[in-house]
């Protein structure tokens, strides 16, 4: 947090995000103009940066404590998807003044848990007024040994298509985030829902399981089809999966029941933070022991096909006709 | 610049930023979770992160070109600060829905330019679309052998004191940008202050010259008082400075001429830039001839002292009274 003034930003820094930073002496306490990162010998790092705003990726009323956590996992997700372990992050906020007095402090504590969680520390980032409302800015910091990350681009036809968890949860749960009736879903399972959607849980152990199984894997932040497309675009080829193994939630499920057109919403949502993972068909049973120590659930979905696209195979055999194809950024 | 939708914002980053990123192997063109940064074997990487808002930081209407070279700029600032050599940024944007077509363009132009100067690569981020307005998050990535950075803890009573290139520049460029008479200072001294101010001058070779010559550094971008001060607190010290000895350009010292009580916005005003170095006065030989070598102007302004605080000697030779220690962030 470079280049501050006693007395105001300086303090407030110290005061909040310094004891974040406790756990590594290249932060020098947030106090000098960068920080220092050592990488292992034989490693390299992994980067990654995600950027929300109010208004757009959250809503302001969001409870503090879990809008950090909300980016800060985002932000593991990507690394998880490359297989790295989680390391450190970098941490810019664009603060807007009329933020209730212990706003802070419960935004901090919310990132606090979170390090504990995931074994990472705050290194440095900036803080800074925001013109209008609340905007977060992540970098954050993986290693993995020198050449092994994940990548989008290795998936060949043949190939299983996997995923982790469950599938639209976080799509539902903005859902009733805006307030918007749910048919068919219980109350409870209406807070298991938005749960999802604030605080995604990254496949940290998974994603480190996966190096050297998988033959490509992303983390379902645009939605299914949409991610499974980009790994058909990286990887050169074409992908079909079945809707009838696409794995949801009770609460999921419920909602379908209810209204069966909700299938559509589930495949297009994004924020589900799960891992999309193609791997060679003789791996599959390594690719499955590899959840299994993760203790994530995982099942295979589909299949790498020659070509280029996502075809969805729904519950009467057909090729399902979709909505759109995940969450459009602009 | 993870997880965009193919037709939407992937294919504007694609066309706009992708090549910016071509340098980079482990920047995966832009198309992956995450990017790969690999360091020498003996060093470290230096991380440093910067945001900017309109409004706040920067005018709405400043133009495209200039806007993300500044915070590149002020982001290799921080890293010469640390003395580490340059080597990629990831960087965030939050669009406005409202930018002419040609924006995007002519920032990224900007982007190029600066790249190719200094040597380093884009390697991702994320871009979002702003509730309000243009926001910018960089992160920039710095190398140096290990345990070779520059901090600003090492100052010593009887150090000596210097300040690259000349001070005030950019807050009386704010005072242009924004308008406001400047008596005594001709048109084209206006558009050079004008330029320092949405241009800053990364020190950056000067920093890589005095790794293990200086006590301690800083880069100046709350203001010469304020950041003297940053150094006394984290190194335990007091500081004395000569105003005579603070390095004016012609177009500052022309406009203190007219106006004599403007050397305190000199002393205090933000975003020069330019490095604030301590030296055992036995290295003063070795500390001008690194300025030499890199061919930055760079003069001693004074002396660390025992003790805490930023004391300021007026021409008349008695410590002058400063209104204001610095850019305030909030």
């Amino acid at each position: 947090m470079s280049d501050h003034r006693p007395g105001t930003e300086f303090d407030l820094i110290l005061r909040h995000f310094a004891p974040l930073a406790s756990g590594e002496a290249g932060a020098y306490a947030l106090c000098d103009d960068a920080a220092s990162l050592a990488v292992k010998p034989g490693h390299e790092l992994i980067v990654t940066k995600d950027m929300m705003a109010a208004g757009v990726h959250f809503f302001a009323t969001d409870p503090p404590e879990t809008l950090g956590r909300k980016i800060l996992r985002a932000n593991l997700s990507d690394l998880a998807a490359m297989g790295a372990t989680p390391r450190a992050y970098a941490m810019g906020l664009a603060l807007p003044g009329d933020l209730p007095p212990d706003w802070l402090e419960k935004f901090v504590a919310g990132l606090a848990e979170d390090q504990a969680q995931f074994g990472v520390t705050l290194i440095g980032g900036d803080t800074i007024r925001a013109a209008d409302g609340l905007t977060m800015s992540l970098t954050a910091f993986g290693e993995i040994a020198a050449g092994r990350a994940l990548r989008r681009s290795g998936a060949k036809p043949g190939d299983a298509i996997f995923a982790s968890g469950t599938i639209g949860d976080a799509a539902l749960g903005l859902q009733v985030a805006e307030g918007r009736p749910l048919a068919g879903v219980a109350a409870a399972e209406r807070e298991t829902l938005l749960a999802r959607y604030r605080l995604p849980e990254p496949r940290t152990e998974l994603g480190r399981g996966l190096v050297g199984l998988a033959s490509a894997a992303i983390d379902i932040s645009d939605g299914l089809v949409a991610d499974l497309g980009h790994i058909c675009t990286a990887s050169e080829v074409g992908a079909r999966i079945e809707v009838e193994r696409v794995p949801l939630s009770d609460a999921a499920a419920a909602a379908c029941r209810a209204a069966p057109e909700l299938i559509q919403r589930l495949l297009s949502g994004g924020d589900d933070y799960e891992l999309l993972v193609c791997a060679p068909a003789q791996a599959e049973e390594d690719v499955v022991a590899a959840a299994r120590a993760a203790d994530i659930p995982l099942g295979r979905i589909g299949t790498v096909m020659p070509g280029s696209g996502v075809c969805v195979i729904g519950s009467d055999g057909g090729e399902m006709m979709l909505e759109r194809g995940g969450y459009r950024h602009f």
